[in-house]
């Protein structure tokens, strides 16, 4: 069989999950809590299933949820959309966002990505037959270079993915960058993939400025978002995305012929957690003294940390600590020093190296101290 | 925005439920049970829950869960398949279908399906670039005709999707016609998508031929199946494909860029549920009495009987009842009458009316008897 993704192998989070369970090794690679998900939305999802919500829901989702998410982005936003006809459940983020591209992107179209980026995303583009443009971020400051991003857009630009907070650079894009964005495509009918997973980990008092908040970007995008990163249940696969109403309506053409639908307790669960704004309203805090944790613990080390601004995940520059590329550095540092982190390479479709790698923070303290404790010895 | 699958609509199956709810009709249009699943199945869960299984399971299911598959298939069908390398829980069998098509079919490449169909997979190869090739079972009594299939094969054709038992017409492929396509593929490379969701519907003391019993189908195979459909939770979407290890590697390659994982609670709950063969053991003579209750019912109307070997579908010729068309008729039935039907051309390309309609007889008794007492109107 020929393959159609000849350069994919496992994921990188898949490879470092599993050397270190093999090795025993502090797992701060694959992006996930190593704590439980509060038991009420457990129980909820229990009442779910016991009430009989197990049958297909409706194609697009559960209405109660899609109304619950909808008022969420109006109170955070202060954009309406649509329950009906602009809001989409989906199985994850990740669904998501090829579901976009395939309703989108034809043979010969172009999609810019933004470099380091999430895995999936080149991938994503080449089963819809499109053709990746990879622009890099700063280097060194991971911020949006907007005169690379000009200079990339051309006649078959058919979309652009962005993502903040950002993985894995832990930057987050500011109300004057979504400006500068919305300006630089306003001649354009170039559409946006806003993969705004990490909405509610931003840190430092700053905001997260959704795509939802600016109109011009709005009304060519697919924001995305998770319930899997918010709530810390990675593995019940529930993502959501918001889009103008004929955006909307191609997506779910495909939607419909990839999944159908999405897990209805789990929806229905969902639903009347997020009657409760709290959860999701701390989680700033919450996370930011993760982050507090995590970098005080490393401050007197050779490690030098990079900004953390939002997300989950912490960069450090490992060139005072190791001569080795940072893909070999995260292999000894699982097996050596008992701690899995990922090369930032993993992010660039050329593995290029910059000599630094990614921590995920989002681990109960004691997990950290235990990190912390051996990273130290570095 | 240019529609990339501008044929498509809302599915039949979303039409037919929103009316039938509409108008409170009795819905025997799109497949689901009106009971539910096991208790047993739902504490399975919740317990899988409430120890921690919330976080991402490996990226090919939960390995309790494909070691039961793979043992499940090897006690009915005698084939081993490995759990590590040969067995992908998915999302659902319509994202399993989807993904083994992006995995293999590459623009310009054909791939035939046999009409009538389930709705998926046209647009399915569509979104593959692909190109859908359409060989109509024989008129009538709906059986695979050799001749056409072997016709339609060219240097050009990559797949042959099959489903046996069949949706919409609950016919049953015996181990002659398996032998039979063995034989007309043997000199080709053409792969096999055998969706099987139907499996532990088959009526009459017949067993259900699985492609897994013949090593020459099963070779260039992916065969998928449903938890949904046998376990009574058509809203779990957790579903399963079983391949070679060279398929399933490309097949994996596209399934982890796009649902990447599946929810951890529900495959937990089902790896646990599945020790015990008895749910899907009984699950024939289950839906047979279904099945028969609602053709005594139907045996003195006009309402003409088509056979019914399996699936949980009876397709009636609606010829005597009406001078409408399929698809009238069954918006008249849902309105006047009471019931939801979905017309035999919704499983067509071309819309072709044969004066045939399915009902989907996976409702309790008291259902079905509701329905037959208004049936009986006809
Ligand atoms: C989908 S597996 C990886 C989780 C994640 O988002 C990451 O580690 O970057
Ligand atoms: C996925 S919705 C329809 C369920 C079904 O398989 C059918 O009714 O044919």
């Amino acid at each position: 069989l020929h393959s159609k993704l000849p350069e994919v192998g496992t994921t990188i989070f898949t490879v470092m999950s599993a050397l270190a369970a093999e090795v025993g090794a502090v797992n701060l690679g694959q992006g996930f809590p190593d704590f439980d998900c509060d038991p009420a939305l457990v129980e909820a999802v229990y009442q779910a299933m016991r009430a009989g919500h197990n049958q297909y829901p409706p194609m697009p989702g559960v209405p109660a949820l899609r109304s619950a998410v909808a008022s969420k982005i109006e109170a955070l936003h202060g954009r309406k959309y649509s329950a009906d006809s602009e809001i989409t459940i989906t199985a994850g983020a990740t669904q998501a966002i090829l579901t976009a591209i395939l309703a989108c992107v034809r043979p010969g179209d172009e999609v810019i990505v933004l470099e380091p980026c999430y895995d999936s995303y080149a991938p994503n583009i080449a089963l819809a037959g499109g053709t990746v443009v990879r622009v890099p971020l700063t280097p060194g400051s991971f911020r949006p270079d907007f005169d690379k991003i000009a200079a990339a857009l051309s006649p078959r630009t058919r979309a652009l993915l962005i993502n903040s907070p950002h993985n894995p650079s832990a930057t987050v894009w500011s109300a004057q960058d979504m400006l500068t964005l919305q300006e630089l495509l306003a001649p354009t009918d170039v559409l946006l993939i806003s993969d705004e997973v990490y909405e509610h980990m931003v840190f430092d008092g700053v905001e997260h400025q959704s795509v939802a908040r600016f109109a011009g970007l709005a009304a060519r995008a697919f924001i995305v978002s998770s319930f899997g990163k918010t709530f810390h249940v990675t593995g019940w696969k529930v993502g959501t995305v918001a889009a103008p109403a004929a955006l909307t309506a191609e997506f779910r053409k495909v939607h419909q012929f990839n999944v159908f639908t999405v897990n209805t307790p789990m929806q229905h669960g969902l639903a009347s957690y997020l009657q409760n704004p709290a959860p999701y309203l701390q989680l700033p805090a919450f996370y930011q003294a993760k982050r507090d944790l995590f970098r005080a613990g490393l401050a007197g080390s050779r490690l030098r940390l990079l900004p953390c601004a939002g997300s989950y995940f912490q960069c450090v520059d490992i060139s005072a600590v190791s001569d080795l590329g940072e893909a070999d550095f995260c292999q000894w540092l699982t097996r050596e020093i008992g701690v899995a982190a990922i090369p930032l390479s993993a992010f660039y479709g050329k593995g290029f190296d910059q000599r630094v790698v990614r921590f995920c923070f989002a681990k109960k303290d004691a997990t950290l101290h235990l990190a912390l404790q051996r990273l130290r010895k570095l």
